[in-house]
């Protein structure tokens, strides 16, 4: 049995819960290696502490799941069939009684927790999801692998993107090129909405890209990453066109060494509040202080925003094997922003970066 | 206030409900006009029977909801707040006491759904999902034409990829190129993942394009959409490279007639599960009934997937102003597939098919 698995049931056991019940794409996934997306039909994995687990899917997924290693028992029904009867069947006939069940508190619909503790009676429903994200946040070789040729393809698709770059052309015309471009090489699915904006437009933080054309001294925004086998990526450049003023330099200057200050810090053990906090005091000891309203970044794997949060008041540490985001940024609502992202995964010797475009001040 | 508003007021009046909370992308945006992801944050509206509605969204988001034209109160809050104690405050001052509140069952979230209930002692949550469903069935004349631009620019992209097609592209290589397209034209997000299927990839209803190159006799299905200011669209066609066998043209000409037979009785008043059954009829005298394994459609508008499922056993009849697609399909694992789609609307005269692209069987 994998080790996901049985890090998952000796939980169960130790918790003394009767079983899990798993239904989110990333998490049935992270159990399973079966990437599916059905929609509002029924897929689950049902753990429990000390026997094999047990999948339910639609008929047509039956063989799907089986190719992606599944070898455990799959309970599947068709569209005219109740999953949710199929399913208590099955499960009374393993636990008559059942006390308490671990579900994804935050993610699974109202509908589909009451059925579940319908089925027994005086059940108490408790959360799976911090369990489970805690046994994700530390990525296996083959994650890193994976992740690695991810945050590759995502250096491609901002070099694309700055090849592509020219008074005139909108941004949408670029963001068009750069996915064109991606989608040739067979990836389907971008982990985000890829982000291409220029001008005072960079200084939105959650911008829309649009028509508008590239001109002489914009600032030129890029954040997007791509989905492989199930992994993100997600890098963030900012390049200038043809020119800079003092300003937009000082501003880059001070975004670029935030992220070396805080990349600095990412090793074994670091708080990872203090990440945050490296880079936020240098750019408020700057004078931008009041314009980086954003934590430092985000946990990165099978979902592009995961578990931890990189934010000022987290008092976890690093640990060897964790992947995340350091991106400071820098917005000034008449001049421009800076954002400089990169994919980090902590090592024994400290840390890798994923991402390798270049940071230094680029003016194309 | 708008039609939608009092319309989900004058039901909660009606059936005695204290308020309905509504947190969904797609409903919010309905009610509201307010079109955004929040992603892990709350972004909810509270209709009342008989009082003015209350939006509740991060502060950042609180400009562009009045942008949208949300005039009505708003409770915004930042990230160190917790909003569901901001909205228990709000909603106390204005009902102490509640008995029943209709929520979104089957979308909101377990913790979500208790965080409401747990506000009022011996409340009931009840659906307010159908409700809502049967308000946004009906596509008023603004909804009409944007859907209309969308169609348009999904015939647009199909263009695009026959186009495209040459023995040796790959199908990414002509979904890359679609999609650039569109984009180049301001569109930022295709209505579901674009579908480029060649050969006897083409058998497969959820086949997922690939590096597969395009050879001489091959079918191509193009299956895509666009989403346009909220709303979606969705086209089918298929067309052969170069020749096509008799049996391929066997199975398009048969899919063509079905899906004409199916169009045939799209007029106010029909029983939805008719028109499933007048193309499926047709399929299956042909001798094709066990190749066409889905319903004949879906409804269309917000989400490229609503109300009402168009299967054989929908007993609900149409009314003017209801959208929907039309697509049968006959997949013959050996040979390949075949599907037709096309989006339509109930008028007062019968239908008008809002996607164009010619179907009559075409040998690129």
């Amino acid at each position: 049995m994998n080790k996901r698995l049985t890090g998952l049931m000796n939980w169960l056991d130790e918790k003394n819960y009767d079983f899990a019940f798993i239904q989110t794409k990333a998490n049935v996934f992270y159990l399973s290696q079966f990437y599916t997306e059905p929609h509002e039909r029924l897929v689950g994995i049902i753990v429990f502490p000390t026997s094999e687990p047990i999948m339910i899917c639609p008929n047509m997924e039956r063989a799907q799941a089986k190719q992606a290693g599944w070898e455990y028992e799959i309970i599947s029904y068709n569209d005219s069939e109740n999953p949710w009867i199929l399913l208590e069947e099955r499960l009374k006939k393993q636990l008559s009684v059942a006390n308490s069940i671990a579900i994804e508190k935050e993610h699974i619909s109202y509908t589909r927790a009451n059925a579940l503790s319908n089925m027994y009676q005086e059940v108490t429903l408790t959360s799976v999801e911090e369990k489970l994200y805690s046994l994700r946040l530390i990525k296996d070789d083959n994650e890193l692998a994976i992740l690695k040729q991810a945050a590759e393809l995502a250096d491609f698709g901002v070099e694309v993107g700055v090849h592509a770059i020219k008074a005139g052309k909108t941004e949408m015309d670029v963001l068009a090129l750069i996915e064109y471009e991606l989608k040739r090489k067979g990836i389907r699915e971008m982990s985000f909405s890829t982000m291409v904006l220029t001008g005072t437009k960079t200084a939105d933080p959650h911008g829309n890209p649009g028509l508008r054309e590239i001109s002489r001294g914009d600032f030129v925004l890029f954040d997007l990453g791509v989905v492989l086998e199930g992994y993100c990526s997600d890098i963030t450049r900012t390049v200038a066109y043809q020119e800079v003023s003092e300003k937009q330099r000082e501003i880059y200057e001070t975004v670029f060494k935030a992220q070396l200050q805080a990349l600095a810090v990412c090793k074994i053990g670091t708080r990872i509040g203090d990440i945050d906090l490296a880079a936020r005091n240098f750019i408020t000891n700057a004078g931008f202080g009041q314009y980086f309203p954003h934590r430092i970044g985000h946990g990165l794997g099978i979902e592009v925003h995961e578990f931890p949060s990189m934010s000022e008041n987290n008092n976890d540490v690093l640990q060897e094997g964790a992947v995340f985001t350091v991106e400071p940024g820098i917005y000034v609502p008449s001049i421009g922003g800076v954002r400089i992202e990169d994919d980090i995964v902590i090592t024994k010797q400290g840390y890798r970066s994923l991402t390798n475009y270049p940071k230094e001040l680029m003016i194309v």
